[in-house]
Formats: structure tokens, sequence, C-alpha cells
């Protein structure tokens, strides 16, 4: 039986997903880290262990309820409603979890120490910057610095996608055969995806720039 | 009422009590976290509730159940015995957690951002370094650098002690008046500390050093 060699974290979203294929494709075998902190799509996490699942990756779920904690983001439990329009600050920013990507990676990291493995992996890119100052170059740096200096196994924190934009993401998943149908973007709650929230639109216009026709579409046509 | 204008790490061992006083004396008023994270010594807690209402602070414990996640620390229940000896690095190294600073202080920083506070205090000094790498300089400055640049209050994090022994932090606490018997440093789950693990003993070595007696050493000479 093959040992992973690296943690990643798969959201479930298209990021993510692509990532994981990506890291297969690269021959890595990594444990795929999915935390349920009280997101409100938390259909989100079906998705990863759906691709976790067709890839024979291993899976863990990590129950990390930030709703509790935190009242202050429309992406949780018991927020305001999530937003509808562009992928803007103004728009997004009743989205952001208080440090969520810094809690979830160290978790990552520490579930790396653990295990004596010297990676962990996820899907900030591009277009998520502007929007999320945990996605943002000096903030993976300076974490990741941090990671290193505070494990003995001197765990390195990567984010392959960090310069590259979401059509660039599609683009590469289309490549790779991802089937974009077993990944969530919508951050309502609902059934089907919205199509009109900031990232319903994001994921359209990265499907349009790169000449894609996206199968989670149908559903928020119907 | 008053307004909390920071977030502190208050455990209930000695440092952090001292770190709460220390900050008191300066004019602040802290909102003081301490996390239930499955450590054996979870008496510690009863402690740092104690000290918080002893000086009318508000005070948050915050559930983080990192014994169901990692398997490989003596400091959590269901790991190996805590070791007796020194506070060397070959004695204590099974009582690391793996990333557990990074852990608790992203909450840390989280609560604070989500509060509108620009600043978390904890008390990590320099007799912990050899130990656990995530009390280093580097470590603190670089997740500094990452809370700063991955939050929109540009939260800081600031170690006073850093560059501390615990002699120091003995005296200061002395000279504030801390009541040390209202601390608790023994890292093994019994009702009075054993005096023979690496905290017990490095706490009987700041207050010989200090040339003070503890007011908790009596428990452990019975």
């Amino acid at each position: 039986m093959m040992n992973e060699d690296c943690v990643m974290i798969l959201s479930g979203g298209l990021d993510s997903t692509v990532l994981l294929y990506h890291l297969v494709d690269e021959g890595r075998f990594p444990l795929a880290l999915t935390f349920d902190y009280g997101q409100k799509h938390g259909r989100e996490i079906a998705m990863a262990r759906l691709s976790a699942k067709e890839l024979g990756i291993p899976h863990v779920v990590l129950t990390v309820p930030l709703d509790t904690i935190f009242s202050s983001s429309s992406l949780l439990h018991g927020g305001e409603d999530i937003p509808e329009g562009d992928y803007s600050i103004e728009n997004q920013k009743s989205t952001v979890v208080p440090n969520r990507n810094m809690i979830l990676l160290s978790y990552a990291v520490g579930v790396a120490e653990d295990r004596g493995l010297k990676r962990v992996y996820y899907g900030a890119h591009r277009n998520d910057r502007a929007v999320y100052p945990d996605c943002r170059p000096e903030f993976i740096e300076a974490l990741g610095t941090a990671a290193r200096s505070g494990t003995y196994n001197q765990v390195e924190l990567l984010a392959p996608f960090m310069t590259w934009s979401k059509t660039d993401i599609v683009m590469r998943g289309h490549a790779l055969g991802v089937p974009f149908e077993h990944t969530w973007s919508c951050y309502k709650g609902h059934d089907a995806p919205c199509g009109r929230c900031g990232t319903c639109r994001e994921r359209k216009g990265a499907f349009r720039n790169a000449g894609l026709n996206d199968p989670g579409e149908r559903q928020w046509k119907r």
C-alpha cells in the first residue's frame, strides 16, 4: 500500500480539485484534508469526498466549527445572507472568515508534522488576492517561513497556483480531464448553484475566458 | 463598561499569568483566551479562570480538541506518559504538540480580527526555544508578518517575554504580586504537581534562581 507523501487542502471547490489532479499528475500521492468549518456551502465536502474517492486518495475531514467562534462572516452558518454580484472586494468582503486560511493551514501543517510529511499544498490563486488578504503572496510566504521554522520537520507550504488566474486553473483542469461537475463553487447553501453570487460569477467568467463549457452550469440553467 | 483593547492567550500556567498581570499593569484591558485542546493538565484551565476573575478580565475558553487529531504527543490525552527529568530537548520532545502554537495563535488572531482588535499577546520566553520550535524568534516574527498581512485589521502578534528567561518572569510576577499558587505548570494530569517532570523542574529552577519561594511548591512537598 502506498504511503502519502504530502498533505493537501481539498475544499471540494474548483481550484483545490484541479490542484489534486495536478499533484497526482506530477506523481504525488497526497493525503487530502477537508475542513467542515461551518460553511453554508457544506455541499463542497461531499464533492471533496467524491474526488478523493475517484482518484483513490486518502481523505480526512476535520471538523473545526468556526461558526461557533466567529460572528462576522456571511460564509458561515448564522451569518447574514451571501451577497450577489461581482467577485469584487466590496461584494465579497462579508464572506471573509476571520483568519480562516491561517487556521486551516496551521492544522494542515500540524497533520504533516504529526505524520512525518514535509509538504502542505493549497490552491490559492491570483484572483483571490484582492478580496482575501490571506491569499496574498506576502501572507503565503510569511506563513511558509513560520511553518518551516515552527516544526521539527521543517514543513514547507506550497501554493502552486499562486500566480495563476482562475482561467489558467480551468484550462489546466480541462487538460487533466477533471470532472468539473464534481466541484462546487457557490457560496449559498442551496441544492443548485445560484449563478448570481460572486463565486458563481467568477467561475462563469473563468470558463468563458477559457472558451469552455462548465458542466456544472446545467444545474443553474434549470 | 470597558471594552477589551487586545487579545491575550492565557493558559493558566506561570508565564501567561504573569503576562496577564504585566499587561494590566501597563494599562491594557485584554480579552483572555484559554484553549481546552485536550491537554492532560486541563487543571491549568481552572487556574486561568481564577486569574481572569481575580483581575476582572473578560475570559473565553475555546475547545479545540487536538487530541482527536494528533497521535504523537505525550502532552495530550491518549498519548504516552509525560517524561520525568530536566527541561531539555531530549526529555521534553515527546510533549511537543505538532504545530500547536501556530494553531492556537491563528485562532487568537481570528478572534482579534473578528472583534476589530489589533493586538494578540502571548507568553513565549527564551527557555522554551530549545525544546519548542514554535517558540523561536524566527517563528514568532514570521507568524507576525503572516498575521499582519493576512488580516484587514493588520493584527500584530506580540511576545513581550521573548527575550526573558523564566527567572525574569518569576521576578516580574513577584514584583506585580502575582499569586503564584493560582498558576499551574506540571504537565501530568494529577491533583498536585509531580515535582519531577521537566516543567516542574524548570519552575523550581526559576524560583531558586530568583531567590524566591514558590507557594505552589507546598503542594508537591506533601
